[in-house]
């Protein structure tokens, strides 16, 4: 009950960093999937969930925007870096439930470098959103950002070794097909991070 | 004449009403198509004309919104709901478009399941912004809203079968390359109407 | 130090031509590759640091953006247009690192029409651009978006047919697949052609 009179605007950056926490958490077991080839089913459904929890945070975040009249960084903002947030852990899950539904049994050792490139970007998000509270430090929020602009450079040029080693070795058309989606969603969870670093570094930028 | 007395807000949910009927309208020739496979070509000419029908709603409803100083909803709810309507019918003549082109001349049976989904959507969505003219009964449009978003997850749902199916019995890769096109964009159109649906929300929350 | 007295509004319109120009070289670039299929490394290479240099004008332009508190045409319009148009360049890049990264050697002949396309489109929006200063003369800038929207139309046909005639004569999937997705990435560096003078066509109706 007392929550209700703590000071409205802290709920923001309560959201950013829940749905920061389940994207790490979502990483970690795609990592793991990507690490061992077991259990990939039971990892899979697990990163579902975590994509539906991030949904709800999405939500009760707009909601909480719609209800919330004056915010400690702008509207639009806010909008934008929740949604963009939750972009990565859906592209991820994308990514993931394509292994099953493919019937993946067998994971290629690229898959392994973008898991670890996503779960260096999601802590670096964690780190940035959790530094956003305190804008006296405003450099250490650009330097998350800075890393994770890195960290999706890494991911492009693993994109690209992957997909010459897989046009070059697989001979199997369809399985062409499949790795070539898995792989590029994988991407594109990179690349999500980097908008949500724009947004940040944006923040950032008018606060200062 | 007497058109100029009129309260100019009333023209954006006629746009709006406008657009629904004629995605009410693509979506039933798509359903048609898939059904019996028959007079593809003609009925793929007939959702072409409806989507530059479209098009044509859309341009007019963004140049009354640059002449209009008072909206009855906020301008950038209008801008994107009009936007995010258009890109549904844009799909479906998408995913239409590759059926002629790449020379399919047997439907597959999950392309009327998801036809199927689509007719009901977009009557859903014509019913909401009909509902959204009487912002008195705001549970109605929530209703429309909750149906799109079971009618989105039963698409996915769709998709995800008719995908396995084509990846487990197609062997000709050419053809896999081609129906997982089909499949997605028509997926696609259903994630569309979702976000049509979440507009929708956002202004009914807004107005509450 | 005479610049700083200058009006700080000509500066967007500086970064809008600066941006224009480079596109435009990235497509002569493209046109050449695509011509005689000599020295495809060296044009992709050239285009990629074109590419560069055109984000660095998006992010000059969108840091001047935020720090200047009265702007020559609507914020969002400046903020949508730089985004936008540096989209194109990034699609022309996408496009041709794929002709790399998928160790193509012979091109197609209708990757040299969409070339054209994207040369003939680029001009424009130069053009259209440069007619933005002078607001006297909207019709001017109309012209130009007209020229592009018939671009985009013709982009279109070509890779509809283009993919009628992969998909008819290439029997090796995995190359249907390779050109498919180059196709599409240069159709839609056109499409994006198309936004920008949506946008721009935008900002002539709200000044009129």
């Amino acid at each position: 009950m007392l929550g209700r009179f703590l000071p409205k605007e802290m709920g923001f950056f309560d959201f950013f960093e829940k749905i920061a926490a389940l994207t790490i958490e979502a990483c970690n077991e795609l990592l793991s999937l990507a690490t061992d080839s077991q259990n990939i089913a039971g990892r899979v459904a697990r990163i579902k969930e975590l994509e539906h929890q991030a949904d709800d945070v999405t939500h009760e975040c707009i909601e909480a925007l719609h209800k919330t009249f004056i915010t400690p960084i702008d509207r639009t903002d806010i909008h934008s870096l929740i949604k963009r947030m939750d972009d990565i852990i859906d592209s991820v899950d994308a990514a993931t439930s394509r292994i099953v539904l493919y019937e993946i049994t067998q994971m290629r050792s690229e898959s392994r470098s973008l898991a670890e490139v996503l779960v260096k970007a999601s802590r670096e998000i964690e780190q940035a959103v959790h530094n956003l509270r305190n804008m006296k430090h405003p450099e250490k929020v650009k330097e998350n950002c800075i890393a994770i602009y890195q960290l999706e450079n890494e991911g492009d040029a693993i994109l690209r070794s992957a997909l010459v080693r897989l046009f070059k070795e697989e001979k199997d058309a369809v399985l062409v097909i499949k790795w070539k989606e898995i792989y590029e969603r994988l991407e594109k969870a990179t690349d999500r991070c980097e908008q949500v670093a724009n947004i940040i570094s944006g923040v950032v930028i008018e606060a200062s």
